[in-house]
């Protein structure tokens, strides 16, 4: 049986009504479940994926035929998944194909561009650091940052197919870049940062894209403490930032924002609460 | 210099103008750009990446930094940006770090998961057909998968963190799938497909993300002739639907759709034009 899609989360929403001054709501809110699965095809392990835990079987059969592996459903003798311990077991009727093996001697591709909780394990581990930011912001800080990166982007507005990310105080944004890819914009601003010898601790990165486990590794990775995002957030997403030390504020549209993580930085109490 | 983060491309539009019948309007529209690079690290391939070409220093420094590959800008020596053939050669102070090769000997990570023209030319080349497809549908058609498929996904209603993806007919859905990955779900429609042996000449897929190149392998991947799309397109996935004999359709909101590449497959003038 599939796991569920969807994973239930304790969220403080702080609400701005113009006239009517601001409310702090706290509640439990469905979420996007994010789960790694690491294929491992005649014995030999072939790439790890992070996907929602549903259609499983469909997924296995789909990746294995994108990636060139088989051609139909019969070229699988045997598939095993197991949920618990993320695994998928293929055993074909034949061999790996070489072309499937051509690029890579092992695949890590995440739910939006190629990490997982495994690949995490690795190279991440070295780079990921746990923030040991002190910076505190108030919510109408966090709605004004949002605004300022969604009025920044000229190509954005001209194209609508680029994510924007910025580095941020609490009132400015310092620098924005901009993407197709959504790591991409965040390695930018990573890029900015090394080659200025920016103290990045008590910064903070607006984001337009989701907040996927991807993208909260690649904020410990620039060393900040909060991460801001138009939008919704995934369960592993979550796991890591209360991990790591990252305050994850998501679905900042409007006068509304979602705190998931670590809400001890935002100041609901200095916002007019 | 960097080359442009937007280029050009001829659209049709198609507008349903409530009361007033609908229009066809021929322009050129700026969309994102989407260009590949290759790392070459100490003279050894390191992995390629499809970004926005803007920034480009600073994405170099970054997602070497990102992969573990560098701590600071100092561990790069000398870095050339080959911007017409599309490569990045970093020389480090010191060797290439264990870590960052522990996982893959050779990384392909794509805009948004971990594909690239590169990728494309191996394994895809073998899957990727070009499409054979006789399909024909109208505008109001596109128009009315679009809608259900965006009214289909109770997960995506509560946690407004999933891509969908559907295999239609002209008048209907034959299947849904959801996935935080953009490219998980249409995996999981190709294992669906697999699965049902179904034949997808003459289906459509409707798409809820953006139309990237690694969108338009896929659909060519599933074999279906037309891609619709609520969002914005990029000039890689152009090409790619251009010399894979696919119809992309994005923008598809409300009663407005753009019409990017093979457009004979849309009866515009049975659409009330």
């Amino acid at each position: 049986m599939n796991r569920q899609p969807t994973a239930s989360w304790p969220v403080a929403k702080f609400t701005v009504d113009e006239g009517r001054g601001s409310s702090l709501f706290e509640y439990e809110d469905a979420i996007a479940a994010e789960t790694p699965f690491t294929f491992r095809v005649n014995g030999r392990e072939f790439a790890t994926i992070v996907c929602t835990p549903a259609d499983l079987e469909e997924m296995a059969y789909g990746f294995l035929a994108s990636e060139g592996v088989i051609r139909a459903a019969a070229d699988v003798r045997r598939l095993d998944i197991d949920e618990d311990r993320g695994f998928i077991y293929a055993e074909l009727t034949g061999e790996l194909p070489d072309s499937a093996l051509a690029d890579t001697s092992k695949r890590v591709i995440g739910s939006c561009c190629g990490k997982s909780r495994q690949f995490y394990l690795a190279s991440d581990r070295a780079t990921a650091r746990t923030s040991t930011s002190r910076i505190r912001l108030t919510p109408p800080q966090c709605l004004s940052l949002m605004r300022q990166l969604q009025e920044s982007s000229a190509d954005f507005q001209a194209t609508g197919g680029l994510h924007n990310a910025a580095l941020c105080t609490p009132d400015a944004l310092l620098a924005v870049r901009s993407d197709i890819g959504r790591h991409n914009a965040l390695d930018k601003l990573l890029g900015y940062s090394l080659l200025g010898k920016l103290n990045t601790r008590d910064l903070i990165v607006a984001f337009s894209g989701r907040l996927s486990s991807e993208v909260v590794l690649k904020a410990a990775k620039l060393g900040v403490g909060v991460l801001l995002s138009k939008s919704a957030p995934t369960d592993l997403a979550l796991e890591l930032g209360q991990d790591l030390g990252v305050t994850c504020v998501g679905f900042i549209r409007g006068g509304s924002m979602n705190v998931y993580t670590h809400p001890e930085r935002i100041a609901f109490h200095e916002g007019g609460v």
